[in-house]
């Protein structure tokens, strides 16, 4: 096990419907010294690439973002969700589904601060459906920047989001995955 | 003028009704070598504290408090907006409006993340009328822990929200206060 899947195993709590809380160190409670090592690893297995960009999505995935951007030397861009469609052409738009909240969003993006130069690394803490990096992956495409490579913390990869993005093409580096996990044991089987 | 303030003269761009547009380094594009130099100064004002938590608030604080986070070694547990009140009663909650979105929103933290023993530093990239501050506030005080310290990046010093919090005795250290700014000429006068 690598030090993050250490850490699930000792810290994360599997609920029922296949839901594990990482809040004491993730995504409410974040522990830095953790995503030092988050960044690293992700510079380490990232080496060959030279970015421009990091981009991610608000609210989670910034902090991850801002701590791994200090080892590419490169600024973080975080899309922000929207209720309303931005009408007036200066931003780049998705639609994001959340299966957790039963709810449509639209991720948006200044036309500012992504351009067609940009070799993008797109971070963000978790992929289970994929729908979140389907939208940033959208809005980098349509800015006509590449996305050169994708970090996330935790795969669920027993759900389909993972499956897709490889399938496409997509250099994606997930720190843990998670094959299988057991809210009435609190197992968690890694791949 | 430090460098924040010389960052604002540089690339802030002053609009009508007091906006002052800071995204292309500070809130929606992150500039993380700036925010080092703001976690360092930071570091530097409040070294004679000894705090064991940073509270934020998301999105925009998140990137700050987390590069902040470094320089002190502690964790950071960012408050989450959320339309609906938690009734379960694990979740500390207060009420907070926004002016800029004419909304008002519950901002929440969960009790596990502060206890009465925690020190806390409140750090957020914005004051203006200090209501998100106000709730961050409510909430340590909730948690029977003591706010020791509350670092922002820019302050409207045109706005009540950082006189009403001075004059509550905390101690407010703002890197960049604005008295005055002209959306004509884009000038910013800094106290």
């Amino acid at each position: 096990m690598n030090f993050l899947e250490e850490k699930i195993v000792t810290d994360g709590i599997v609920k029922e419907e296949n839901v594990l809380k990482v809040d004491s160190f993730l995504n409410h409670q974040m522990d830095i010294k953790l995503f030092e090592q988050i960044g690293e690893e992700f510079k380490r297995r990232f080496s060959d690439e030279k970015f421009t960009k990091i981009l991610t999505i608000e609210a989670s995935g910034i902090g991850i973002a801002c701590i791994t951007a200090r080892y590419f030397e490169v600024p973080v861009v975080f899309a922000k969700k929207s209720k309303s469609i931005n009408l007036d052409g200066d931003m780049y738009t998705a639609e994001v589904e959340s299966f957790t909240h039963k709810t449509t969003n639209h991720v948006i993006v200044s036309k500012k601060f992504i351009s067609e130069d940009d070799k993008v690394l797109i971070i963000d803490d978790f992929l289970a459906n994929g729908c979140a990096l389907q939208g940033l992956i959208k809005i980098v495409n349509e800015a006509g920047a590449s996305v050169k490579g994708i970090g996330i913390a935790i795969e669920k990869g027993f759900q389909p989001g993972g499956k897709i993005i490889r399938n496409l093409g997509y250099r994606l580096e997930s720190l843990a995955i998670i094959d299988n996990m057991d809210s009435t044991t609190g197992e968690i089987l890694f791949r």
